[in-house]
């Protein structure tokens, strides 16, 4: 694994904590962004202290954690996940498109809504809002993952994630493999390649599937693609 | 398990026939349709001819099956299992229901479209082939469910699917209890409440994510769902 800057796009919501706090704890160092750049390193400072809570082994390999405003954030990191909600999004990343030029951007968005029947994919104009942000920052390699991880466990220093799946789709084969690899750092399992961008319009609302089966069921559901053998890295060629 | 008749609307097609050799081998009895009563009557016989190349066991308990025009194989039946392409969808269910009125219809229909970026999920105008099924034939009960099961699987005598979830949504209780019971009896595992019929939006085009990890790695990839230690009557009640 190498290590990197990841800003966290949405840092202190649940999802862009959870995810920021595995990722931290894989050596990764993050920047948490978030509208407002006090809340941001408020939020930043209670992860670090949650990192400590840690081994020992941990304190010494985790990365270090710092807040930002979101443009600030993005601004400052190679790799920059977008982890916030649907509503608002097109005017955030049309904000955040100069500063996202010329980097991969992780897309976990899930445009869901919620009715009486519970809840539902939205209807995206782009298709998607991993394809959203692609077509708001023509200058950024978006890759679509991380929609189907349950952020309680992702905060749980004690959940073992390994057996869950992260698919990840895009059409730029070497940000995949980067994003695959951070899966990996996250989950302790695997990424598996999911496919082409425009697949993230599967990926994203199968999550209204799996807060429905949480619903049913009394638990904190995920994804594992069954057939899988080989390594990820023992893929096809695309 | 109880016995029951099921009709395979397109059950000369391979995801009719595999689900249709699975059925029969659990005790259903098994009513294969098609366009053509003559090629399903064949085909009834070749499932006929592959379920005695089962064990002793196996033969003993296996329904019978028989062929009949997609038709007649509706009306014989209290269950139908849609097992057809998207592509004549509308013009076959509105030819069939008539005969769908009152009885149990589960649709494992797949509206998928493939061009040179590969699979994708077809725009339907009634969300899903469930829904537009449901529509369609207004007497009828509709479940959505056995659209991730690989058909060469399927068929292939040996090959043990209990690690595959099928998931089944629907707005009628009982019914979804019934195909849910069916789909322990296809795969040996079992099935899983995904919610509400229109969540066969992401059901079905989930499909094209599961072609593309296929292509990739390939493989005869499923979909299972992390998180479920309960079983399926567990649930809690909707």
């Amino acid at each position: 694994m190498s290590v990197t800057t990841i800003a966290v796009i949405g840092g202190t919501g649940p999802q862009g904590r959870g995810l920021a706090y595995r990722l931290a704890r894989a050596g990764h160092s993050i920047v948490l962004g978030s509208r407002d750049a006090s809340r941001a390193s408020a939020a930043a400072v209670e992860l670090g202290h949650e990192l400590e809570i840690g081994s020992v082994e941990l304190r010494r390999v985790a990365g270090n954690v710092t807040g930002a405003s979101n443009l600030d954030a993005a601004a400052s990191a190679p790799v920059v996940l977008l982890a916030v909600p649907y509503d608002g999004h097109t005017e955030l990343v049309s904000s955040l498109a100069a500063a996202l030029a010329g980097k991969i951007v992780i897309s976990c968005v899930n445009p869901l809504g919620f009715d009486k029947q519970g809840p539902f994919g939205l209807d995206v104009p782009a298709g998607s809002a991993a394809e959203e942000a692609a077509s708001l920052a023509g200058g950024a390699t978006v890759v679509g993952a991380f929609h189907h991880l349950s952020a309680p466990l992702l905060l749980d220093q004690d959940a073992d994630l390994s057996h869950e799946d992260v698919l990840v789709c895009g059409d730029d084969r070497e940000a995949k493999e980067l994003v695959m690899g951070l899966a990996a750092d996250v989950t302790g399992g695997r990424g598996v390649d999911a496919g082409r961008l425009r697949l993230a319009r599967q990926l994203e609302p199968l999550t209204a599937v799996l807060i429905s089966v949480n619903k049913r069921y009394k638990t904190r559901s995920g994804v594992s693609i069954t057939g899988l053998t080989q390594a990820s890295h023992e893929r096809v060629p695309a």
